[in-house]
């Protein structure tokens, strides 16, 4: 890490598969929009549990992305 | 919930009312510029007591604000 | 309060209205089933926001509500 | 702020009312005996339920009030 | 989320496979005695390590449930 | 520990003895209905005081209890 | 608990002897001053370990206590 | 540490050159009315920006400060 | 404070002489794009070690900034 | 405390009768091993509950250990 | 658990392909150095971005592990 | 960052000085036995103050050293 000012923001992604892959998701939309991403921080696991599909879950998992500043 | 991505960002609203006036009032300021927006969390309740005023109180309500990415 | 067991149970209260009509409705409906109601703690405050109706409001108030044992 | 020094309080406040109206007492109450009131900030909110009387409810909201010394 | 009222229950699931195994059984076994749920929450992750066994590991997961009040 | 599901409940032991007589008497408390009782973890010690009685101690201890599910 | 306004004090009480004994000599020396005191809760468990005497214990709670303002 | 009681008060501090210094200035100024003075511990560091002069920093710590009850 | 609403960032300074001299750095930065900053928290403190460097230290200090939306 | 480097280890102690007597073995064990210690700071409480043996209960403390590098 | 002593370190595992893997590697690579390794707990889940790689990302997991001491 | 495992140990370093100070004292002293250092984060900042010295301040500061091991 260089003398450098970096930002975060605070992204959640989903996924029915599991915490690793909604992980992978927000990073992969994030990249979208912002450039020079460095690292995140998991803030919160959660998740949707549909009763009327027979309890189907999908994971939820807010992180925070830190990106250097140009 | 769909399989979507979401973003949050931290908005602190203001009323001499109360609480969830000041909850209100962030929502509607930060809808003048965020389309669908979809949760609050509050973080912190404090406020302002203007002491030459008799003690008035402004209430300061600090959320973040969860609305989906297109 | 006597030297007796207590117990607590986590309920999430909601209402268009506020905060505390929140925490009223949770406690209402925990009276339905629980005798011996003590105290209650307020351990979250969020909500929903309703994108397609003009940004409603519906506070959602988790509390934990202690109760003595028989 | 100006440079100066400031001591923080802590006080309850309650009211059969809600929150917001419990955070008032407990200014007010405050307001008696200190000088130079400037911030509060919430810390916790609890409450009595009064079980013999149909399950009212006694809000109590404690806080911490900040105010400069002279 | 309408306006009802929910509760909460604290599950631990466990796995030797991993995080989102253990919390995918910690939901199907409480859906064998619960109806509408509707979200859960990740509160600790932590496990059995079993040095007799080559450290095999046995993933556990604490989650809160949430589900609708009828 | 087995690959089992456990579950958690919150119960508030009383003694006027000290910190470890207020747990012992919640598990005892607990175990009145409880079967596979496996663990606890203490959650908050506080108390009450009697003014009225040169104020005396009534230690309030609050615990998580966690048992297998059948 | 009647509709009153509370204060609370931050006081740390030590015993060689153990936890619940430091709580109650905190109590004791607060009453000296203190009228109206009504509950307590425990904030840090913590000692101090004397090398030079077989590692002999002083534990240190920090509790705060709660009285009804007059 | 003997085994005396001790007592925490919250004081902020502040000072436009950084952190160590708005610590010092707080325990300079309750100095001039507390006695026995023993430790401190910070609980938070904030500061206050002027936008109108060229950002200029205020930098604000609270801490609690405790002292030996005689 | 009057009664407008508020925006957080979460921005990381970093400085190799030390904690306030990051958190300056982090405002100077922010300052750039960024109108009516009005305070900051300090959210985290950390730092980067070189070891190939004689250990050399670069702190890096997470802060959020509070600023007034117009 | 002089301006020595000091470090600190967490250490999980055991007793069938109290949280003290926990406290205490741990300290005794870490003795064997470590000089100079200075201080310990109780980090949880909890403990095993022997569903085969009418409900037994194994206190187990853990702490961290302060001592002095020399 | 037996009545005996424990002793907790901090590791962090990384793997890219997941916080399980992440897991395990830490524990695995404990077991060459640490005998009757017993339990482990998650505390904090992070990684890295290498926005030079299409975002690939590394799991980064800190866990505690618990051991007992002979 | 590679695919490696770290170690983090807490120790905590005072200086007469300052904040930053400590940190640096801390880190050296480290260096003394550890290689591969990496990071550290702040984990408590408090101090002694020298009532019989004109409230002279030593800070101790408390930090996690994360290193890799080989």
């Amino acid at each position: 890490m260089t003398e450098s000012v970096y930002k975060k923001v605070e992204i959640i992604g989903t996924s029915p598969l599991g915490v690793s892959e909604a992980i992978k998701q927000a990073i992969d939309k994030a990249g979208e929009s912002l450039r020079h991403m460095s690292w995140f921080e998991v803030k919160e696991i959660r998740g949707h549990i549909d009763a009327a599909k027979d309890n189907q879950v999908l994971f939820q998992v807010t992180l925070q992305i830190g990106f250097r500043l140009e």
